[in-house]
């Protein structure tokens, strides 16, 4: 067993999934503690209310999930208001950061403030872990090989399939494969449109009923049109062949063009619509779309419903694998940091 | 770049796989060299038939393809024949052994002779990566803890799902997991003849076709009967759980015992017949079992067909992750020794 470390946490953004982390990094405290080495302290929290939160001596868990930032020595002390800083590079100083948590909002056009964010705390010293895609499908090259320079890692796996393993599979389980194309249902709002649809729903109450579920957001543009599965083959594209896409390069269609009642005749023939992301390496270039098509019974797409996702990687020598993720939740996303978490403190 | 540095590689069996090994060795030979350091010469083939073959200066693939066994240097110095040793230490020693491939066929009584073979490469000071079940099922502990006490690895990737990342999944992409289930189709025989007879052939005929195939081995009972699907079960069991299970008390069915009309008419109604392996961690316990079952349109499982096979996990973390392989080859077996020696030498 290695030496026991504590690690400084910063949480930029703080929403359902800072939370879900926070309450996920409590109750695998002793495992982490036992198996890996590793103690956490909560050092910082920034979000666009409270602005730029920080203690290096620990805000404490349980007050931050109630919206309460206590130092972990406030209960001796009384409440004692950690400080405030002006901006991130003041904020990750003064919390003393040796990893920040990055899960503010994904920016299609490009990618910020999140790219900024990351620079800083790579450049600040500390790893930098994101369930943001920008931050990929803008700046993966420059990113990656500024955490390279200063020997930290950039770790992402929250931002393609919630937190299942996707990257970390290509870069720790497949060594020596060439990749020759992927294909699969990334986008969870518009599948669970989708079943919706199929099962009498209109897009109108489907997309409601998303809503309701906590899954489609407000404003559910992105999901619908394509948008956010776009940005994810970008994401897949950028790191697993090192070539960027140009969101607007990827063909694309989303989901309100069709018929209820098309959808529905579709499924009830066994050969459902789904929104297929595919991508295929062609020499140096990437050719890739997002499209609604049917899929044949025989398809393993055709049985990825609701919340659910898959991908389908084609290789040399593995023709054909396919990760599937069945009803995920925040949980799940949480999960995929608290990963990237042990993986860069464990191995740098 | 880590330094470059040549391995002694030997094979123990040099059947299907050990010769797809050699020939995807070949042809990743400038990829190993130039993305791992990893440069490899073949020193020893040991089978029942040509005996312990072994020279340290290296063997010439292309001869061992041809059963031709004829030293690197032969070419100038005219055709040699390569030393014979009298014992697997004998053979290690001769070779110089650096890496052991085991590609013996499984004994399921217990596991012999593949567990002394590894258990000999290990105490020899090689790494052991083997395809072989019966050396999990029936010692892994023991193996797993000489390997660390040697320091070097035992690896086992193409025992399950043919070289599909199962084992190297959990040990390095899925940290601070707890493994709650599995289930999953695990053997492609059983898989393959299921779908021939859905396809309307008698029994005999869809294992004929299936040993035609290359995929059903002339005595298939092990296959149809549940045994393999068995070790299977009982091998994630061991390695992911750490708890070996007895075969005998697997419970376990094959897939002749229904009539062929049966299997037929379940598909026509969407819901076909599969040989479903599961396993669910009970406090200290595992239960576990083999059975042939109707599963549900919706269900993964029912578009998993032919060779194909899939394992889906349940955790805390990850409610359900799946990992399903579509039509393997004798490649993809040779690809998973392959992954294996690369993390080995990487690692050590």
């Amino acid at each position: 067993m290695s030496r026991i470390r504590t690690h400084n946490l910063c949480f930029l953004g703080f929403g359902n999934v800072g939370r879900a982390l926070v309450r996920l990094l409590e109750s695998k405290k002793r495992e982490l503690r036992e198996c890996y080495g590793i103690r956490w302290r909560i050092t910082g929290v920034a979000t666009r209310r409270i602005g730029w939160t920080a203690d290096a001596r620990g805000l404490r868990p349980d007050g931050l999930l109630k919206d309460v930032f206590i130092s972990s020595e406030g209960q001796q002390r009384g409440k004692r208001l950690p400080g405030k800083s002006r901006n991130i590079r003041e904020w990750l100083r003064a919390a003393r950061a040796d990893v920040l948590f990055e899960t503010t909002p994904l920016n299609r056009h490009d990618g910020q403030p999140a790219v900024a964010h990351i620079r800083a705390a790579l450049e600040s010293g500390a790893h930098a872990i994101t369930a943001n895609k920008g931050t990929i499908v803008f700046a993966y090259e420059e990113l990656a090989r500024l955490a390279r320079r200063k020997g930290k890692r950039f770790l992402f796996e929250s931002t393609v399939m919630d937190g299942a393993p996707i990257f970390s599979l290509f870069r720790e389980s497949l060594p020596a494969t060439e990749l020759r194309a992927f294909r699969g249902i990334l986008n969870s709002t518009s599948n669970l449109v989708l079943s919706q649809i199929e099962a009498g729903l209109s897009l109108e109450e489907a997309v409601i009923k998303a809503q309701e579920l906590g899954i489609a957001e407000a404003e559910p543009s992105d999901d619908l049109d394509g948008w956010d599965a776009a940005v994810k083959v970008a994401a897949l594209s950028a790191v697993l062949w090192g070539i960027p896409l140009k969101l607007d390069k990827i063909s694309r269609s989303g989901i309100r063009a069709l018929d209820p009642a098309v959808i529905r005749a579709a499924r009830a023939d066994g050969r459902p619509y789904k929104l297929v992301c595919s991508a295929r390496r062609v020499g140096k270039r990437v050719k890739a779309s997002v499209k609604l098509q049917q899929v044949d019974p025989s398809d393993p797409l055709a049985a990825v419903d609701g919340t659910s996702s898959c991908v389908e990687f084609r290789m040399d020598a593995l023709p054909s694998l396919t990760v599937t993720e069945r009803d995920p939740g925040i949980e799940t996303t949480a999960y995929g940091m608290l990963a990237d978490f042990i993986r860069a403190v464990r191995e740098s």
